[in-house]
């Protein structure tokens, strides 16, 4: 039996799913993959829980859940404390064949992932932020450095983020396979959110616009201020990602991001802004009628061809697979010499905390058995 | 650099467009992975040309693609020899490091690839046939002897058979991460087979049964005798490897299969086979009619649910993914814990030379490079 010792940051939603499932699949792990995963660390903004042992024990671990459903702050949390440094936590609690795993949101973890890096140690990214800041930083995060030759950059072995675009779903790895067999991708075109998969379906179906969005929000499906999804950066960073794992150089603001709602609308409060939707409604009935004149339905795509990535509304053919994708799955079309002329498709749920979480447990499983 | 030695055990359709991949992205392979291929070995099905050398010369392999397109035995190739022992050729060729790539379509690699493994090196499989024997021999190409505990039976790093499931579409990924996070999958249903599915879309479109078989026929898309796809038996070994995968043990004559022509016809001659089509023409319209009365369409489908394999023309909905195939695209539905109501769904072209060639080459790299 491997023992692999894990430093988990984030234990929030995606965190606290994912220890749930290491709990819940030890002896699947042990059984099929002769792999046991000890937590040495769990750590959230500003708090803590580490074990210089063997592991926290399940309990614990459970109870650092439940704990944390409750809100709770692990810095608060009874043998927690607080932490400002997580690359000291990862000097103090990581060790020879150790797992980093980064399920928080923000790019404070970049240091202490560089750390881990450097140590040999192998991470697994379910966050966007440290892949979509500057280029250089997405280079030594998932390139090691030249080892031979003018611009030998191996892909290095120590890195995984299948689960940043799409969550669970096999894109990452369909396009680093793409990538390796040297098969041309002319075009990557995708729709990767729920959120405005499920606005655009709304649109098509004859719902104006602002109904749609505010059934969004009422369900609960967009975030607390619904510009976050509607002005299409998150979408955005998964174009950066895929146009990025294509071996193009190329940072955020290269991308051109169209959202759905007019720059003036920035600085209204929440509550102004769902009052305001409605003076939508005429801009996008009009664009959907036009994408239907021309045989077509109105998507909201990232598209990653000929050196551009763009993201926003965008008029495809309605029987291409992403017109005719409904609802709130995610789906990726990858098209290239060998898939032509139809792409290669990938779909389904493209977010929530469990199907991301196993997403991440599986890449944990896949460095720990070398699979 | 690192230098991979390959054996390649079949020259024909797969095998000579992956020597040819192989030799065009030297270049590519060499500077993002830092890998080199060199071919020690290439066999066919009596013949070898073998090197104990660096590696075959790119001219030298590309003379051996021409010899093969134009038919050639290898046994009567210029630097080629007769061979009757793979086991022999892998004893010779190998060396530390290797990959063992099997494109043939033949039981007899087997001995060979079990000395391999016993070796450390490393298999590559497009051959579903090494995969769909006994169980036992399945055990011991894809999993490593116990190491501990009653039933410890960790997966092997050893072998990639991803083409063996839909060519170069990331099907045996998929399915092996849905297995590594514990998501427990309820149901597989996939369109495995581009005639059949060019069959099935002729047959909705009101197309006659007869019609349809003969236009497949005369565009080349069946093998030689129509019958060797109607029958589904390489479909049902597709089924066989996911339900494997799924951990399930069964043999190839568990799977509950239905053909396109009743047994009857089996002892006919092609051209008698062809002649007597006419005669299956009410019945699938029977099929078709019954099927679009329930809101269903008809697929060639295998499905892997509740302990149970079947693979035959089946009605599913029209609204689901396998409803919407339509052509000779493959598709693939996993339904899990995490992915319902709606599935986690591959699609695209399942089959053909370079598209499974690439898909080889791909878990090549993987290998190589530690990916």
């Amino acid at each position: 039996m491997q023992s692999i010792p894990v430093i988990l940051l984030g234990a929030g939603g995606v965190g606290s799913a994912l220890i749930k499932q290491i709990v819940a699949n030890r002896a699947l792990h042990a059984a099929e993959y002769g792999v046991e995963f000890t937590l040495q660390a769990v750590c959230d903004r500003d708090g803590a829980v580490i074990t210089l042992d063997a592991g926290l024990d399940d309990p614990t671990l459970l109870d650092i859940v439940d704990y944390k459903t409750r809100k709770g702050r692990l810095a608060a949390y009874g043998q927690g404390g607080p932490q400002s440094d997580l690359v000291g936590i990862v000097d103090i609690a990581g060790r020879t064949g150790a797992i980093v795993v980064d399920c928080t949101a923000t790019e404070a973890t970049v240091p202490a992932l560089l750390y881990a890096l450097d140590r040999k140690y192998r991470v697994v990214l379910s966050n966007k932020k440290p892949l979509t800041m500057d280029q250089e930083v997405y280079d030594r995060l998932t390139r090691a450095g030249a080892t031979g030759g003018k611009r030998s950059t191996p892909r290095q072995p120590l890195t995984r983020w299948e689960t940043t675009c799409g969550a669970g779903l096999p894109v990452i790895v369909a396009l680093n396979r793409l990538v390796a067999a040297g098969d041309p991708v002319t075009r990557i075109a995708g729709a990767f959110s729920g959120t405005l998969g499920f606005v655009m379906t709304g649109l098509q179906q004859g719902q104006p616009f602002s109904a749609v969005v505010r059934e969004a929000f009422d369900l609960g499906y967009t975030e607390p201020d619904p510009r976050d999804d509607l002005g299409g950066v998150d979408v955005a960073r998964k174009a950066l990602i895929l146009a990025r794992g294509l071996g193009w150089r190329m940072e955020l603001n290269d991308i051109e991001v169209t959202g759905l709602y007019p720059e003036a609308m920035s600085s209204l409060s929440v509550n102004e802004f769902m009052a305001a939707l409605p003076e939508l409604d005429d801009h996008f009935r009009t664009l959907v009628e036009a994408a239907a004149a021309g045989g077509k339905v109105l998507r909201y795509a990232a598209t990653v061809a000929g050196g551009r990535c763009t993201v926003g509304p965008q008029a495809v053919d309605a029987g291409s697979p992403l017109g005719r994708l409904e609802g709130t799955d995610n789906l990726v079309e990858f098209h290239t010499q060998w898939y032509r002329p139809a792409p290669l498709v990938v779909q389904g749920r493209g977010a929530g905390t469990d199907a991301t979480a196993a997403g991440v447990l599986a890449e944990m499983v896949e460095l720990a058995a070398g699979l």
